[in-house]
């Protein structure tokens, strides 16, 4: 049995219309001999539309309740596609996430996928041409429905992928793949046909908003090879694809470069070198959910110390109040917020094997006349936070200076 | 544990607003120390609303799918109950049908409910002050989701009180209970306190729109009291009960009026009187699932009679189709269709043990000037078939006969 898992968004099945133009794509893979796992997400703005019919009763609704809400979009939508490819002549059942046994944690709207009943989804593709999957959805172990969080249709696609052992996973969605860097900011951006996880990964943890994160974990954690993919392409070439890093991969130093304006920059300032200092800062700022990206801290010349940090600007508020808390605990004598902040990333894994990359990095900001404020490096990606403003020159000098429109 | 279980129509939930108020109805009774069960119905025009989506698809949908698709409906309304009344400071969770482990068979789209996990209905309970349980909806042994076809939510109410083994089951609806007949044809109509489960069954299959047949015969069956209460009546003798009959109802020889002008009857003509004639034609009609009403046949003059029968207006199509075929198959010489007739039933235990109700019935009829085409009687109903026009003209005058406005 060849397999196929297809992933499409909400944008792509906005409509009964949509809906019928990706059924007539599920229907030419049947006819070439595949079996097909579609997974759907809510159409177009349905999940938008419940979260303001809840927060009609309340700011702050019941997560378990939420996810009995929001499981309800995806519902509609696979019906709505079963009934389309039925109508069409193929035989075709959906199931949501508690019927194909997409078992998780119990952390409602944001719930981990602890195990899939793939031998469910096998007696329904041996009934079936297409298995018509909720994405977004589980439940939990008391029979609660969870819902996935951000990019959880992705997620529930490369987890129903790598559970059948298919050969790669299929994500449509409303752009062209992965670019160099986002083409609205630079116009000769190059498409991306081929990319490491690890890659993808660094990429979207700093600002590129193709995929989550998760869904990458995933793909790398069972090596499931992921095409993104435009769904309204009929471009062979279109789409890229992200897999396991190879030898050839490296030749190249600079795969990508992202730009993040959504973080704010935290300074305690004069804080005591001394042991467990840091332990009590990040573990307070842990303590209260916040997610802390970029860290740095200079050697201290006279016993004290500037410590920074990057928060997510849409926690500022709880980030203030808990950063006096800790000013307090740790004697700090003040501290700085400055939301007027870019982080410009450049991602590769040849880096690992090329020197120099940082010089080139530094010294083409230099000429564009940019100013580096902080700076943090991992194996393969290098980021920079400069003031706001600077953000898209950064891009812009940095996607010439390594040459990634050629 | 003092449980209640009380059903709310779409109407009543139809917006957040009314959402609220319907919570605070049911918090005044978790006050005054009882559990509830509240099973809901989906948000006012909700379901008409998926189905017109499906339409859009194609006008026959599979059944199956529609199911996964309308019993989003009852879940999006239960978790925004939930949501209220956790705002409000109340325990509560909300169900769908396959957590309450409502069991049907497989008839999608019309399911019969087969069994209620009672267990874990009663394990909510013990844990949270109210249950709000999905109404219309259950799935089958395969785990596919089943809706229970029109009035559904009342059966679903009926069924979990009768599974919780409670006092009463309290249907909330936009009208005060039952009444002698309909108030928008005789505006002297009387409220109705008590009526027996038979007495109502008749009077719903007459015609009476407060009840379907179902969840009264579920009552009857459980012996399970079901009041029928206006949602937004202030009025503590507001509603009706109806329970098992008594001696004292039997005082009272009609209880009802009821009219129904959806049926349209078909004679067919000259039939040859030999046995198994009616079989044929009357097998016939089941076989294509047509729902036939009242049955008369005279007694044959010269071996030949006339056969006639009523069915719903709105598969006159069908009914057509099949009553040519039978009159070829029987031999009969012609048929003919009325849809321009009404049914008028009178409706009471009392007429059991109380003569001359008929008479009294044909004489007032006769009185009033109006024809009568078909008689047909049971136990505690006779109904009669007269022209169209006469249908108001009737009830009013039996209204008055049997004095059901004293």
């Amino acid at each position: 049995m060849k397999i196929i898992v297809q992933k499409y968004g909400g944008s792509s099945v906005a409509t009964t219309d949509k809906i019928r133009t990706i059924a007539n794509k599920v229907a030419k893979k049947v006819n070439a001999g595949y079996k097909l796992v579609v997974v759907l997400s809510a159409m177009g703005k349905t999940t938008d539309g419940l979260i303001s019919l809840a927060e009609e009763i309340t700011k702050s609704p019941d997560a378990r309740e939420m996810d009995m809400l929001l499981s309800t979009g995806e519902q509609v939508t696979v019906a709505l596609f079963a009934i389309t490819l039925k109508e069409m002549g193929l035989s075709a059942i959906s199931v949501n996430g508690p019927q194909a046994g997409i078992m998780t944690d119990s952390a409602h709207r944001k719930a981990k996928i602890v195990s899939i009943d793939e031998a469910r989804l096998m007696r329904e593709l041996e009934k079936h041409d297409v298995v018509v999957l909720t994405g977004f959805q589980g439940f939990n172990e008391r029979g609660d429905i969870t819902t996935l969080g951000r990019g959880g249709s992705d997620l529930s696609a490369v987890a129903a992928a790598a559970a059948l052992k298919t050969e790669h996973c299929e994500i449509y969605t409303d752009v062209d793949g992965v670019f160099t860097t986002d083409p609205r900011i630079v116009p000769e951006a190059k498409h991306i046909p081929v990319i490491s996880f690890d890659e993808m990964l660094e990429l979207a943890s700093s600002g590129s908003k193709v995929m989550q994160s998760r869904s990458i974990e995933c793909g790398k954690k069972y090596n499931m090879p992921i095409w993104v993919k435009n769904t309204f392409s009929d471009d062979p070439n279109n789409g890229t694809l992200i897999k396991e890093e190879d030898s050839t991969m490296e030749q190249v130093t600079v795969r990508g470069i992202a730009l993040d304006k959504k973080e704010a920059k935290i300074t305690l300032k004069s804080v005591k070198d001394t042991p467990g200092t840091a332990a009590k800062v990040f573990g307070m700022l842990a303590e209260k959910n916040i997610n802390v990206d970029m860290i740095v801290q200079n050697s201290s010349s006279n016993g004290n110390t500037d410590l920074s940090f990057t928060a997510p600007k849409e926690e500022l508020a709880s980030v203030m109040v808990t950063t006096k808390e800790i000013a307090k605990a740790i004697n700090a004598t003040e501290f700085d917020v400055n939301p007027a902040i870019a982080k410009v990333s450049i991602v590769g894994v040849g880096m690992k094997s090329h020197a120099g990359i940082a010089a080139t990095m530094f010294e083409s900001l230099a000429k564009a006349g940019i100013n580096i404020d902080m700076i943090s490096t991992s194996e393969i990606k290098i980021s920079v936070i400069v003031h706001e403003n600077d953000g898209e020159k950064a891009v812009k000098a940095l996607h010439a200076a390594f040459e990634l429109d050629k």
